[in-house]
């Protein structure tokens, strides 16, 4: 069955009404809009990286995302302890391979991390996802560096492989699943001018998995959301500064109507 | 003597004045908004962990702000160390037990601390301070799971034990001395829609005691300025982020007649 | 040859074009203002900072900017394989010393790098660079406790030495190579009211040094492109929070009219 904009409106209200506690192991560049992007869309966010501490955390929290931006020696620790505290208590576990394939470092970290813990979804732009996927691709930094069709090959292998989400975003939202594939063709040329909205989309798909087991619908609803306010917010952007303000505000104020008249979403 | 609007704008004006150094541990996802409000409201901040150099840096500032919102163990070594030394040099300690109770890594924690060093100021939300005060209370997270009021007994066996002033900021902020409560009930609902406006609480409470040896005033007059600005900021606000932004430019150009018109404070 | 209003937007298009990948390992306080300023500017920015990863990282970078804001000891280990990487790789290498004078810790740590591997351009405010050059100079903070004008002995003798460009910024900023010295009088009172501002020219530094093997130009330009900006930005800022909403605006909106009207240079 089609998600409509009606469902994605829902995925919504669940999370403004539950608050769902998200549990972010993220990296610094993007700490502070990750978690007021889950403010505004009406999670609670909260931080810990300690390995002390992280699978309490991940016992009071209801999804947790791990994401790869800034990484080090006593933070993969964590990420791999979180990882298997949240699979044991069956929580949602979502990844962000932020530049993997730009050092071997990272690469290495994401797979091994996936190796051992599967996650419920990833989200990545293409050169990340083909680098997860396999050896040959290259990324420039944290950008996409290849076409995101490109990448849908790995995607499907990824999700068949692990049996998760997986999403490849740019300008065109590839949302994959088992025998599914939606596309999200919202959200404005002024995104990517912001740093960490890619984690700020993945942040979101762990608020919305957290409030609906259907997580091929929760990812969806998630980049949907993004997309939506990048557009309500580019209307009075002068600049990608104003336009990050925007984009906050936007997602705290979104209304069903908003989605209704916007979506963009193709099967 | 009850503290007036005055008294509020006269320990700004002193702030904006002397430019006090205020040293601040604190958590990532915070930093940047803390460091702009210092120099929003008129204070010099730097932020410094280092076990190598947090003494030196204690040894030229006027306050230092400890706040354990994203705590792993070489941080807590510099926290001890840092909190030693500003004893030691008499300097105003401000402690802010974030998430205390939703890990007993964090409530242990902060409890060591305040065993070693008691502080100067202590502000948290209800469920925080109750953390720190005894065992039975529960953190949702960051955000506040308990009632302000329940929280006041915690802070007055706080104030009495430690010989210091506690704040347990909400809806209502209550500034608990000895034998002295006053309330502010300035602010607004956006407010906790930003990460961090608790965490910048704390950072003007440092700001002020560093130029107010009357640490119960000195720690009203901070609460105070934030509730104001937050009003002010929230009257062209159009969602959570232009609230923030407002809410800087407001510290910056707060005047006393904003304040002698907006305070509300009761005793 | 002087540079002109002309030169120095040459080398703004050159940056929009080639979108030199800048590596910053920077202080956590900056780390989201400096991505968003090198993204507004045209550039592509990356963080790293694990000792298992920098030299990969400078390998596929065009330029390294290592600030020492917010040291750990970790921190200082990639510093140096990442310094020694670039150095090796030919790529420029900008040192930011931030709160060099201020602990021992930092003013040893920045001799140290710039002892093991000389820097292609440093930029500091005046007691920075003093403090690099001399034993005498005290640091309050982060901010500039001596006139930039005091420090020009210090950024000649540091010029002389390392073979490098110094930057003294402040009012006006100086730039100092080889028999030349530049002054840009661009700016604005609220940029010292912006946390990273500093830090945020040295990334700039960064990415114009990647386009112009002309590293005095390429500082010039730099400082300049910072100093218009600020002052567009001013025109419209209620204080110091818009004001940086505006600054990244104006960098991502620069054209060369704006440059040519408002360039105040001088030999």
């Amino acid at each position: 069955m089609p998600i409509t904009a009606q469902n994605i409106y829902q995925n919504l209200e669940l999370v403004r009404q539950r608050s769902p506690l998200v549990h972010n192991i993220t990296n610094y560049v993007v700490m502070n809009l990750t978690a007021n992007a889950l403010l505004a869309v009406g999670a609670s966010p909260v931080m810990a990286h300690a390995p002390e501490e992280v699978e309490d955390m991940v016992n009071i929290a209801s999804a947790l995302v791990i994401n790869i931006g800034t990484l080090s020696r006593h933070w993969v620790e964590a990420m791999f302890k979180a990882a298997g505290q949240a699979k044991k208590k069956g929580i949602p576990i979502i990844y962000d391979p932020v530049g993997a394939g730009a050092t071997p470092y990272r690469t290495r970290t994401i797979r091994e991390l996936i190796q051992a813990v599967p996650p419920t979804i990833v989200r990545g732009n293409a050169s990340e996802i083909m680098a997860i996927a396999d050896d040959t691709a290259k990324t420039k930094g944290v950008d996409s560096a290849a076409a995101t069709e490109k990448a849908l090959d790995s995607a499907r292998s990824l999700c068949e492989r692990l049996d998760c989400v997986v999403c490849v975003s740019g300008e065109t939202d590839y949302i994959v699943g088992k025998n599914s594939l939606t596309m999200i063709k919202n959200g404005h040329s002024l995104m990517p001018k912001i740093t960490g909205l890619g984690c700020t989309a993945s942040a979101l798909c762990g608020a919305f998995a957290a409030v609906n087991p259907d997580h091929f619908a929760a990812t969806t609803a998630a980049m949907a959301v993004m997309g939506i306010a990048g557009e309500i917010a580019a209307e009075h952007a002068a600049g990608p500064a104003s336009m990050q303000v925007n984009f906050l505000d936007a997602l705290f104020t979104l209304t069903g109507e908003e989605i209704q008249q916007r979506l963009k979403i193709a099967c």
